[in-house]
């Protein structure tokens, strides 16, 4: 049977009717949720307006017919508590509180205000909040920036921080990664990150764990919800607040206790969780482990076209716990085959060029080089990094935009066979500054980055990103195998009831 | 007196008249020396061919009109001696081989081949390489990309990498780098790091060195080249190959001697260098170092617009060494004056919102709050986070064309306060997703940064790669001032000589 808890939950993440009080022209929630399949449950309140959008504005949410399930509010914080009696009036189920100006301003009387709130709350109505943006689920349309991707997918993000929930969805998008579910919890004065990572470990349509966090009320617990998701599926961690003025900076964004970074880290690793370092880290991570197989090793092949980063690359390769093996002999002599003698590197990592300029249907083509290193004994994992069009475009002219689809095949092909036919780990780089001006150089790398992404190959911006996933994706493969030995002091049963 | 060698550089980095051997219709040097302003000096050479790109084709150096300086020879390895034999009957100054195939490859007939060859030029031409892409000076206009910036600016570069230096120019130019010298130097049979070191740091039009190297033939003569460099100017380094592994990959990249890692960390502290991590942390570097004021402290203000990313990047500070400490009680009382309470932070980081929102003219703009923390006398640096776009598209429609216009405006006045009236050290982010596909969002983006650029300021793409080269011109700062001890074991006098 399910707890009142996870039928609140499932009601939060697909919820029939909405309601979003403090409704505006340029409140983002309404703009948000009047673009999704959701918009014909949506609806507004506001008492200053008869019309938003086009849609009928409800002066309260009493005045709505019909019942409503979930609730944005939108008011200042002032007017919270009122706006919430009306929502417990109505008998909404859960209540989203975006409104910031409680617990985290440090001041007395915001302290008490969020008290209030939490009390009118208590055996009524679940809280999301205060002080974050709330809930985003691609399934049920319900979502709080206007340009997420509907296209629903298996990472599950739970965020204190609400521009970092929102930096996951826009650029998850820009990254081919699809969610479940975003969750920004702020202040959490009831629903709290182990209730969404409770619900996340057992969501069939979750299949990864993303956290950010800042600090956390209740250890045990969390400890509890993290050990019991990381033995279901993947759960990857970024702590805030590591160093003591990164704990003040928290303390003023979301009002937590950070706790010593030492703490966090045996706290993690005791649950089996895998801590990131940074934003980045955190998506790629994710990206990687929703749609790259596990590598079966630390052997790791580097498909290049620079001599000096390849000696770089190899080095973070090594530092990030992997390895970059050399090749066995009879991968070196087959690639000599293929590949002449002067400016390239029959070694590991592989820096032949002219692997990028033979074209489909000769000998010594970048899928026959991917071929060869897939039967090497050695190599479990293949980074391949492409960034040959400014070459190309010198070398071909004109002719570079038919040669280059035939590339992008070759390549896409060699992939395939090594992940699909050698079971190797493929993560592929799509190489692109951010400040990289030329459009039509941009088109042709996107092409490359859409080519690789639709056969579901994790596609970088840069060669030290991948690089990083795939350590990321070892260190998890290494967790199942059970070189991870899982928390010896075992949270008591029912350690997971608040 | 000039030393031979010195007038030999001068004239490789400002040739009368150069020649391509081995020229093509597709091979860089070609199209790049006839892009340049350098154009009406370029000779080709091949004996194939009559005519390329327009211009009379030579069948031998010896066929040329007048004296040659310098020579690109871009033929196969196992032609270089014949070449190289007519460029010396020519009487050229300095030649560049381009062509790899030499000791690299690490087979005992190419390595004799290698040792022909420097045997051949000794006491009768300088040569750079083989294996590497020579020489850019924009001021001359010799190049070896194409599509280089032809502005000359204040950053040397010298690389072993060939890859590595081209990169340094086209990303270089995507992020306002602006180079006096451009040095990729390869295999270094004949000049070498220290020989080009040695002249950037008497070369008048060069304030930054940067360095990227795998290996060396000789640690006395490069620890003297960079002690004497890292007393005029910062001379930041990367040094690839310090894993086993990587080592591995040096050797079959430059057939160098990479040595072990801590013997290079502690080089480059006697000498006073700063040893940067990767490619982007040296780019990034040597943009701040170009154009940025030194910090006269460690305190850090950061200004943004994202609670999470606050946190995260407060953290990063303060392992990069630098400190984000809490604003004065004035500096505190006037920002409470011109920000609401609700959704900001009125801390350091400050996270505030309104002020990217309010016109200007009216009190609590962005430039407000810039000259605010610029009074606070706990800080020394501002590293501002301008990611607004989104927002403000949502919430201004379409009248963020011209609101962004003036925001930028005052974002720049700002700035230029806290820089110019104040000695603060200003470093922006105008913060872009690599496979950001929104061309408006981008153009938007490119007028701040655009803006920024034209005042001199540095501007990255994240916060985090902007907080990092602040750590570097603070670590360059803190050299300057003296908490730097100079090497005791000084070289002798000579060691600079061959």
């Amino acid at each position: 049977m399910k707890s009142d808890k996870v039928r609140a939950l499932e009601c939060v993440f697909n919820p029939g009717a909405v309601a979003v009080i403090g409704a505006s022209d340029y409140d983002g929630f309404s703009q948000a949720l009047l673009s999704t399949k959701i918009r014909d449950r949506v609806f507004l309140v506001n008492p200053k307006r008869r019309e938003i959008h086009g849609r009928r504005c409800y002066a309260s949410i009493l005045d709505i017919e019909g019942d409503i399930d979930y609730v944005v509010i939108a008011v200042p914080a002032l007017h919270v508590p009122e706006v919430l009696g009306e929502c417990i009036q109505k008998g909404a189920e859960a209540v989203h509180i975006f409104t910031a100006g409680f617990s985290e301003t440090g001041l007395e009387e915001r302290r008490a205000l969020e008290e209030e709130v939490r009390e009118m709350a208590r055996g009524k109505v679940r809280l999301i909040g205060p002080n974050c943006m709330g809930v985003c689920c691609p399934r049920s349309g319900l979502t709080f920036i206007p340009d997420a991707s509907t296209e629903a997918g298996p990472v599950g993000v739970v965020s204190q921080s609400g521009t970092f929930a929102e930096q996951f969805l826009s650029v998850g998008k820009l990254r081919n990664v699809k969610f479940s579910k975003v969750v920004s919890y702020g202040n959490a004065i009831d629903l709290d990150c182990p209730d969404f990572l409770e619900y996340l470990a057992h969501d069939p349509d979750t299949e990864v764990v993303a956290l950010y966090m800042e600090g956390t009320r209740n250890g045990n617990r969390l400890r509890a919800a993290m050990t019991e998701a990381a033995k279901l599926k993947p759960v990857l961690a970024l702590k805030g607040g590591v160093t003591d003025h990164g704990r003040r900076a928290a303390s003023s964004h979301t009002g937590s206790l950070a706790g010593a970074p030492e703490i966090w880290s045996s706290l993690f690793k005791q649950a089996g969780v895998i801590q990131v370092e940074d934003f980045d880290e955190l998506l790629d991570a994710a990206l990687a482990l929703s749609c790259a197989r596990l590598p079966s090793g630390k052997g790791t092949a580097i498909i290049t076209n620079s001599g000096g980063f390849s000696v770089l690359e190899t080095d973070l390769c090594i530092k990030a716990g992997l390895e970059v093996p050399p090749f066995g002999k009879e991968t070196i002599s087959e690639l000599r085959k293929m590949v002449p003698l002067a400016g390239t590197s029959i070694a590991n990592p592989l820096d032949a060029w002219p692997i990028y300029f033979n074209t489909p249907g000769t000998r010594g083509t970048l899928a026959d080089a991917i071929r060869v290193l897939s039967h090497d004994e050695n190599i479990h994992s293949i980074v391949l990094h492409f960034d040959e069009v400014g070459y190309l475009r010198r070398a071909l002219g004109a002719a570079v935009e038919d040669y280059l689809g035939e590339l992008i095949e070759v390549m896409v092909q060699g992939c395939r066979y090594a992940r699909d036919e050698m079971g190797r780990t493929v993560m592929t780089c799509v190489a692109l500054d951010a400040y990289s001006d030329d459009e039509e150089d941009r088109r042709y790398h996107f092409l490359a980055k859409k080519a690789l992404e639709t056969e579901r190959f994790p596609v970088y911006p840069s060669l030290g990103a991948s690089i990083k996933a795939l350590s990321n994706l070892y260190r998890y493969a290494s967790l199942r195998s059970g070189s991870h030995k899982p928390a010896r002091r075992r949270p008591p049963a029912d350690a997971s009831l608040p």
